[in-house]
């Protein structure tokens, strides 16, 4: 663990010194997106030393061909893989002829990078001493725009501190990338074209095999003392790369900087054939505007979503950073008007994971995008499977089903599946309930049924049939039971009735029927579309209902819980508070064998279902399960924690809740798993985000109503969150003393507090 | 299928007609081996169709590092391949210039191939038109030496058939090879020094990483008709590889003649420094001889085999082809004379499996050495794993096991794992049983104790503490279970409670501690020398013998069969028979999930128990599980009919048993499985053999006592085989009116026949 690196401080992340062992770390931490792009915090000079390179265009992906050690049937032959994109932001700088290089200098001082995490732009600054002797301070500053979001911005300073100098900067665009996890060191990208006109230069290049069609691009302004600077250029080309080289002699301690506008057109959203035009037109527009103009755009649009989205809390900094640096890369990552994107686990960090949509999105995601962002995000979310629908036909019909019966992928980027472990691909098949819950859930909390009869029951159907046909008669139990299976807990393979799996499958099939029998009778004419479209008699509704109604699920009579699985109970039960810390965690010091028929559960998988299914348990049930399963869990998975302080919570145990809080919210800044290098955990900040405001603020909805419980940690002095609820933002501001609840908006709004109405009135504060 | 291709013949097989989609599966089925080393049936001349080039030296194998899609901790790190070698067996031809290649002649006639299998010799003859109209009959005949080991003859005839001719041969010797399954194409062999004298040509070569340091010799003699010449050659030398050219001007009809030595020698065998030197002495040696003697040599050697090893069938030519093609190859693959070396399930005739050890060698291979070798063959197979325990205590310490516990490799060269599927490599540990169950087999067949004492209890101690710490306490059960395995029936992964491997670990456990209490009595210096290497205590002791115990076996009440494994109940239970033709093999039909949640077993399990251990299970409860399992058994392993044919023959189902038969007999003759062409299944041409003496003969072991319960196929008139059994030779002629036992010898034997008490009198046949 790495705690002390970053310093404490409620909107940025900051680093201060330069420690080179670090710099990958960083590299994913200072990250930088707008949900259209975004890179790593490379540096913009030359770096000789180590470093992870990493740009990335949203949904521009590389079909990479399977590696496997030992084939089975149904193995997709590609796993689509996050495409490191052509570099756009690179500036090499001499300073009298020697390259600045912080590697190489002799001296650094003063290092110090920051995420403004509040106006969202990255700075860093330092002092270096060259190998010439010449020492020079350098402040850089950059941001990718929210509000046009193909560009980017730097404005990158060098001011010479003991001698006059004669300074280049050369910014490039390269298309001479790779990707670092490349299965077969195939080539990923193709350069069509090197052009530049004037001051604008542009790589056009596509993907292998994917086929999509890109132009990153580059223009630049000079300054000298802030004073605009009309300097000669000259160009260094090779096939893919192109450089301007801009040079004047600056006096010691004047400043000479250049801003760099750059970013990329492609042709997911613009014809192929006008992508430099494009390009040209939107770094125009950027470029009229100027830097400074552009920032100020930044700090209003981020200033927006924290007004929406912003937890605070008083008196525990690290906290406060913790949660805002979760939300903010979120936010990055993704901002929910594509339906044809979706919130990548590494997000725009790395390209650990490839694809782009694992169950996270569902399980985890879409509680935060619904209660920050405006209904049609998490609408994007759950459109986006629906356009997937086919593809997870097809991916069914691999596994021998058929007649529409849907599987979605475990791992995808166009809905095709792409991961490769048996286990995993064929078993992890819960992730089919997750998708389905979603639907549930976006109708639970925006009240937006259209979905529903639009799009989302054909989805449904398609789940439902997947579980009716995956499910066997059991003539032994008289039961139905669901065979070889991986459940959330991956530390599982191969078993038989996992509790979590079952209980989704007949919720799925009982979901799906009950939407059937509405839309049938509500919305006639989608009915008759969706029936005709797919083809579902009355015999296999009553065959699904079968399967639903019998479903088996094993139970301990002793234990008085349901089992993970079958014969979960043969197990040798110590808990993880026995076990040697030394071989801790599991996943890096046992074999597999030994995990698997060790009891230790990597995140909540029977807990999960009281997690999702809360409402069908009596609290003394999920006391009763918690008890049973936490002591077994390693939370070796980041989107562990969350479910387990949401449920702490719940039953009123807040030291616990908040140490599985702590957990979750600062893992990356603070690199619990030495891997914060490989890129941040997306996703599980999401669960960060839940922790607070359905475990310490219990928020729940019943019946179309809002309903709190809230909690306190006695570590803090009071936090605040805010949820859309329905049109309507409702801020919580929860302290020692009470809860105050206040909304804007232009109706009253009933909610409940600790099981109690509250009606509360626009503007006016209510506190309990 | 290609039933008709091979043509019947009870000692040879014999390929009619050129069918250049024929050539690899030819090459697989006419390869030659004298268990020291072995080739593909590739042909002397150029070939440039589609061929499967392999020549191997037995033990001479390459690390190649493993190819994994997703790693787990305790994976290994390389996988041993077995290693194409050089070439030693080329012999380029030119027929007035033009180059003798059966893919370019415009004609092929009479190309007839046979593989004399009484005699231990391959021969090829074809007339051929080539492109230059010259005719020309070819005529090649090739064995390896059985006396000589390191040594194989080729004589190879050309007669212009249509004019004279300037013929050349250009016999060389190549190490410029390669292995068609490498995983990252690394080079297997380095060249250390081509070389010549006189007409003696070496190539000395070391394998990477492995350092096998080898020489590839070769010395031709030149004949016309038949009248020995001392022609002038030409030497073409490259960086690997080496030709000699010979020429001469043939008149139409005289034979040109050119008998060509060539081999191996290898410091397994020889000093590093010598290797040339003894080649030359090897190939000196035969030269000297010449051809036609060392052919007569070869054909005494078979004929020694042969005496001990026939089975002869009348009646059913067929039948009697694939007998004696499963027992040759057999023999060609493993002589038993070295215990470094095994029986690899390709032998010498592919590369696919990697490895040399698989439980085949215990399980199906050791019964037909022990009756067909001396018993110092069995020995040594015994011995191998002895030499290789510390090997597989190190393998277990890696799965995290300690104090000596041995899991010996699922796959293996060397003692090292190099096998990488988890439900494989860590899961299938029922290995560990037929390890141990070797060592009593060899015990119960030869009477010879003193192995155990010297060697066998050191591995069994290994292998019962591997079974106790395997093992876990279900406090649920109250009972040892053992969680998390795969058992023969690799269509189940990671299963919980096999029954076979529970019961084989218990019977591990027992098996040792018994035989630790006999030494403790009968061998004292022997237990004092172990127990003080091995520091097994009482407690430990009592500690394992706690485990065997109290062994939970799954058990069905309502079926009374024991269970394959906790739920298989809960499956599906339609049998083979209901199952859409279409499907199957399930293997190649089915993606993985689908074969695991199915009913359907690969090969003999709960079975194999029973077939293992049947004096511990009455007939009735044999004939209960049969036919409870096979009809959910697919029989998609090799190794799957032979064991279900003993048993159908026990129950007196001749008309199945003979089913099963014909299914194994002919696997690859036939190439049931359109795979012939990467090699032929070694190991379960044992398992042939098992299925004709003890599913026909009913022949067993049972104290100390041979035992036989003769039964004969109906389309059969008779059988008759051979065991060697303590020293003597007993011959068994079964017909259908009756069995005549023999034997050869000094003293009288008791044998019991169908339950009876028979003294029989050496060379005095008696006929029950």
């Amino acid at each position: 663990m790495n705690q002390d690196y970053i310093k404490p401080n409620g909107w940025s992340v900051i680093e201060e010194g330069f420690d080179a062992s670090q710099v990958e770390s960083s590299e994913s931490l200072f990250s930088l997106g707008n949900g259209a792009m975004g890179q790593r915090a490379n540096f913009e000079e030359s770096y000789s030393g180590q470093t992870f390179q990493g740009s990335y265009i949203a949904g521009v992906y590389y079909p990479d061909k399977t590696r496997v050690g030992w084939w089975k049937n149904g193995y997709p032959e590609y796993f689509a893989k996050v495409l490191n994109a052509p570099n756009w932001i690179g500036i090499n700088v001499t300073i009298n002829g020697e390259i600045l290089d912080i590697n190489t200098c002799t001296g650094i001082k003063d290092f110090r990078r920051e995420l403004n995490m509040k106006e969202g732009w990255l700075s860093r600054s330092f002092k270096a001493t060259l190998a010439n002797g010449n020492e020079v301070e350098v402040k850089a500053l950059r941001f990718l725009s929210l509000d046009i979001d193909e560009v980017g911005a730097i404005k990158y300073t060098v001011i010479p501190l003991n001698t006059d100098a004669t300074i280049s900067f050369e910014p490039y665009v390269d298309g001479g990338i790779t990707n670092e996890d490349s299965n077969w060191d195939d080539k990923f990208w193709n350069i069509n074209k090197v052009s530049h006109i004037n001051d604008f230069a542009s790589i056009e290049a596509h993907t292998m095999k994917t086929e999509f069609h890109t132009c990153t691009f580059m223009k630049s302004q000079l300054f000298i003392d802030e004073k605009s600077q009309d300097l000669e250029f000259a160009i260094n080309q090779t096939e893919s790369k192109i450089a301007y080289k801009y040079q004047a002699d600056i006096k010691c301690c004047q400043s000479f900087t250049i801003v760099k506008f750059g970013g990329y057109t492609s042709d997911r959203n613009h014809d192929k054939t006008s992508l430099v035009s494009d390009a040209k037109s939107a770094i125009n527009q950027v470029s009229d505007l100027g830097f400074d103009a552009l920032l100020e755009m930044q700090k209003n649009a981020w200033a927006k979503i924290w007004e929406m989205a912003d937890i605070t809390i008083e008196g525990d900094v690290e906290a406060q950073q913790g949660i805002r640096f979760n939300i903010f890369h979120l936010n990055q990552t993704y901002l929910g008007t594509d339906p044809n994107l979706n919130i990548g686990p590494k997000g725009f960090t790395g390209e650990k994971y490839g694809g782009s949509t694992y169950w996270d999105t569902e399980a985890y995601c879409i509680p935060f995008y619904l209660a920050t962002k405006d209904q049609e995000v998490a609408r994007n979310l759950l459109t986006y499977r629906y356009n997937q629908l086919d593809k997870a036909i097809e991916n069914a019909e691999k596994l021998g089903f058929s007649n529409g019966a849907a599987l979605y992928p475990m791992v995808t980027m166009n809905g095709e599946e792409c991961h490769n472990e048996w286990e995993i691909t064929f078993e992890e098949i819960h992730r089919n309930g997750a998708i389905a819950f979603a639907i549930y859930n976006y109708h639970r909390y925006t009240g937006d049924y259209s979905y529903i009869p639009e799009k989302g029951l054909e989805v449904l159907i398609g789940i439902a049939r997947f579980w009716h046909q995956r499910a066997t008669f059991s003539t032994y139990r008289n039961k139905y039971v669901i065979l070889g299976v991986t459940g959330p807990n991956e530390y599982e393979n191969n078993v038989n009735n996992n509790f979590y799996t079952n209980y989704i499958a007949k919720w799925c099939i009982d979901y799906a029927l009950e939407n059937i029998e509405k839309i049938k009778s509500e919305y006639t004419s989608d009915y008759t579309r969706i029936m005709n479209k797919v083809n579902l008699e009355s015999d296999e509704i009553a065959a699904m209902r079968k399967v639903a109604d019998n479903m088996y699920y094993p139970y301990s009579e002793e234990h008085k819980v349901y089992l993970q699985q079958d014969g979960f109970l043969d197990k040798e039960l110590v808990t993880v508070a026995n076990l040697d810390k030394s071989q801790r965690p599991i996943n890096q010091k046992w074999s597999w064998d030994r995990i698997l028929r060790s009891p230790y559960i990597k995140q909540a998988d029977t807990l999960q279902g009281f997690y999702f299914f809360e409402d069908n348990f009596t609290t003394e049930e999920l006391e009763r399960h918690f008890d049973f399963y936490e002591p077994f869990t390693v939370h070796e998975s980041s989107l562990s924690p969350c479910v387990h302080s949401i449920q702490a919570a719940k039953l009123g145990r807040m030291e616990q809740a908040y140490t599985f809080y702590l957990r979750t919210s600062r893992l990356d800044l603070d690199d619990y798993n030495h891997e914060v290098h490989e890129g941040l955990h997306i996703t599980s900040m999401a669960g960060t985000w839940m922790s607070i405001v359905e475990g310490f603020g219990g928020m729940r909805v019943k019946d179309n109503i809002l309903s709190f419980t809230p909690h306190i940690p006695e570590q803090w002095k009071g936090y605040s969150f805010k949820v859309n609820f329905r049109n309507q933002i409702i801020t919580v501001k929860v302290s020692q003393s009470g809860t105050d609840f206040e909304i804007d908006g232009t109706n009253n709004l009933q909610i409940l507090v600790n099981g109690k109405v509250l009606t509360i009135t626009p503007f006016k504060a209510v506190t309990v």
